[in-house]
């Protein structure tokens, strides 16, 4: 399965990477997501990364990437789901993730992508928001 | 990277299986899957195999069990984005997923999910969903 699946959802696209993003892997995620962006009209993409413990330059610099190019195709990108330690690692690392909105989990950062796209007719799910910030890397 | 993030999307939860399911990431998603349900009360259980190519009765059987103890614990599971030689080898191997609700895609399992568990408060996203049934796997 040398493919990372884009699901669509409503307006936004979301990614969930599990497996270590080696070059020909994350450039393909690349060029998909691009892709499935232009041709679905996407508002914004998720991506989570709430499985990912280690992370280095190259991954840090994809992620800036696909961030970059998604907003030149007017979509945002939100990351949810960073672990502490590869949050420290990227700004050690260097790479602050200029352009790139963070939020905790996936219903928080759908928030944040309706906020920014103004989705007001996609209902909001923060009533059912109501566990702990780490409880998403629990499960 | 040996678990499979579980995304919480309101009242439901969300699976994207990317990687071969040997034994022991399987059994541990079948036990997180369980603990996720139970600890957050999910009335759905959204599993998405559209990157899944090659499926053994292992992997059948652990999609029957998963969607079984997910109907004791009183959610209902939806398998989404299944390739057409799945189905076959799934059919062939005598693995019919009885239980089991399917789905072309994200979206529409989450629309079946939702008219599942009667939850009328949910935006339905019909309104996006104006593509053709394999550009799920396209991307």
């Amino acid at each position: 399965m040398e493919k990372i699946p884009i699901l669509r959802m409503g307006p936004f696209l979301l990614v969930t990477i599990q497996v270590d993003l080696y070059d020909r892997l994350a450039l393909n995620l690349e060029a998909d997501l691009i892709k499935t962006i232009s041709d679905t009209n996407a508002k914004g993409v998720l991506i989570d990364i709430s499985v990912v413990s280690i992370v280095d330059s190259f991954m840090g610099r994809i992620i800036g990437n696909i961030a970059s190019m998604s907003k030149i195709l007017d979509a945002e990108t939100v990351v949810v789901g960073m672990q502490p330690a590869v949050a420290i690692t990227l700004i050690e690392l260097g790479l602050p993730l200029t352009g790139v909105h963070t939020a905790l989990n996936v219903e928080r950062g759908m928030e944040l992508l309706r906020a920014k796209v103004n989705l007001d007719d996609y209902s909001s799910s923060e009533d059912e928001d109501g566990y702990e910030p780490d409880d998403q890397r629990d499960y």
